[in-house]
């Protein structure tokens, strides 16, 4: 990645506009109204990608040089697919409070802040917090970004296999900051029977073990219809089962869900249950890979989200934003509809520009646009 | 300024390379051996531009958003003189000790740290702190960007005068961060008889109002030669004055100089000694604007001095350095040299290289070059 300027700089002219004295116009004129920064910097349209390497794809806590490639690539992503500018930010501490006094440091350079792989639980008071504290799109990609293109992809599996949400029985294995966040937008899409899954069975108010945030979670999820047990139980007449655990789930496991099963296993690069394995007993089958058919893939989501909450000066990004967006990504599967294609291609060039509408429009809605 | 990618991204085989699963591998490589970060990242060219808005221009203290457009601007000096990218960065907080953190957070990602517009004295405890802490340049560009210009113009003014260092009195008017950091590098490059004078006249230590840092300059300056009192006093048969400090020095005041005097009146956008003034009094006169001829323009040092420090991945930026990168600069007038020619033309595309060189080479007699 490189930076480029956008202005000519080959003449006296031309570099007295582009720094002194000219840009001290420039200076003055936000010093007295601060709102023209979205007219006359690049800030209106920067993300900030903040990790502290602690949970980088599946290879965990590796630090925040190692991180890099992970989040260039990110800027890159954003780039192509959003037009928007994205700056690496990977942070030598791993300390809560500061990562959030930093960031809030930060602002005032960006746009928006998209959070990457920070480890879970951590990253869900980071998140928090930022939002609290910033009037500027925070997102938790591995949390948001997940969530919206699972959802995306379940609606139109769910109308494939003629289910309603209210009476499909959901599996989600992986209570990390992608299965809570997959939890949250599916209850809010109206599942109404949901389980997570941790690697000691089902997250439920019976068991002593869980942490603060893992209560909540079953409060929400299996207390609700009286579920617990182990992950081979929560199977049994499954209609929709969610990998984002890493692990293995044996075929005469995946065996006894129900007809016309749906099977999104996005552990990468190995899926918690094998495309091959998972077709023998599901009608849907997903993955988080790109050389199998409908591929769960962040990159449909973020680079349209953030365009679209740039483009209307967004102070936030709603849970309505998000819904909107998985909304707009089924949606554009059309009658194209079909077993091996739930979802649209990355490269298909509808899908930016249909997410930030569909995100802008919410935002509208939603009471957070500023433009 | 916006950022680009540097890799194709159209397909799925180039999108599973910039992105997982094929990024896995290169941060895999880089937590095995952090030196890798150099090959497989933008981190080793990259600089932060980084300011709390406290010293804006000749503003002031007009906060971080009102900062941006002139980090902005340098972003793109950068990387037009330099093939340097440029990330700006705006502190939401005038702390010297949370902004020493935050960018200390902030180094992995970053090749070095240009600060900028940030007030004195503050700015040096900023910089020495940082030198400390971290192992790649830190450089104040307001200090020592203008310094290595001013030394370089001032090279050949005296070459062209037929002066030599030891002999020659210097008056320099601003004890700020320019102030200060042009005192260091003349009496670097051997001059010995040398006043810096703030509102209240010379920086000597029979006053008794000096901060901790004007004693010490005191001690460097005005005390080796026994002078003190006001400003006027200083011009009586100075050689060469050096503004940096706004302000105007009235016409007689000037007119006391010595013959074949030299003037640098640096204040933007009114110099301390308009030009019409001062050649009346001096034979070689240069200002900063882009209007007369002799503009002493950090952008002839700051791109060329991380690009060669960058070019050898040097851990720091050393007083060789910039001694180096002011002679490459003060070389390339030669035979050319006149009194309206003492310095290059940003726009000389001689420069960036030559003072890239420069830069390199004293890096690895300084012993601070890694490549």
């Amino acid at each position: 990645m490189e930076t480029v300027a956008t202005v000519g700089l080959t003449n006296k002219a031309e570099l007295s506009l582009a720094y002194t004295p000219g840009v001290a116009e420039v200076c003055e004129a936000i010093a007295a109204d601060p709102g023209l920064t979205r007219h006359y910097t690049w800030v209106p349209n920067t993300v900030a990608i903040v990790t502290d390497g602690t949970a980088v794809l599946g290879l965990g806590d590796i630090g925040p040089a190692a991180a890099m490639p992970v989040m260039e690539g990110k800027a890159v992503l954003f780039k192509q697919f959003g037009g928007v500018d994205g700056v690496p930010i990977c942070l030598a501490t791993t300390d809560v409070d500061e990562i959030i006094e930093t960031v809030v440091r930060l602002a005032p350079s960006f746009g928006g802040i998209n959070l990457e792989d920070i480890s879970a639980p951590r990253c869900f008071e980071i998140e928090d917090r930022l939002k609290e504290r910033l009037d500027i799109p925070v997102f938790h990609d591995d949390q948001h970004g997940t969530a919206v293109v699972t959802l995306a992809a379940l609606v139109n599996a769910l109308k494939l296999t003629g289910r309603n949400a209210e009476s499909t029985r959901v599996v989600i294995s992986g209570a990390g900051a992608a299965g809570v966040a997959i939890a949250k937008i599916l209850l809010e899409a109206g599942i109404k029977d949901l389980v997570v899954t941790d690697r000691k069975g089902v997250v439920s108010s019976d068991r002593h073990d869980l942490t603060p945030q893992k209560s909540a979670l079953a409060e929400l999820t299996a207390d609700r219809t009286g579920r617990s047990g182990t992950l081979a139980e929560a199977f049994v007449g499954a209609d929709v089962y969610v990998g984002v655990s890493g692990g293995t789930v044996p075929e005469e496991v995946v065996a006894t869900m129900a007809d016309d099963a749906i099977i999104f296993a996005m552990a990468n690069p190995n899926p918690e249950v094998h495309p091959e394995v998972a077709h023998r007993h599901a009608r849907v089958v997903a993955t988080g890979r790109s050389d199998f058919p409908n591929q769960i893939n962040n990159v449909l989501a973020f680079p349209g989200i953030f365009r679209g909450a740039f483009d209307v000066h967004a102070s936030a990004i709603t849970e309505g934003m998000k819904v909107a967006a998985a909304t707009a990504l089924a949606d554009l599967v059309g009658d194209d509809l079909a077993e091996d294609l739930v979802i649209p291609s990355p490269f298909d060039p509808r899908v930016g520009p249909a997410v930030a509408a569909a995100v802008a429009a919410a935002a509208r809605r939603d009471g957070v646009a500023r433009a």
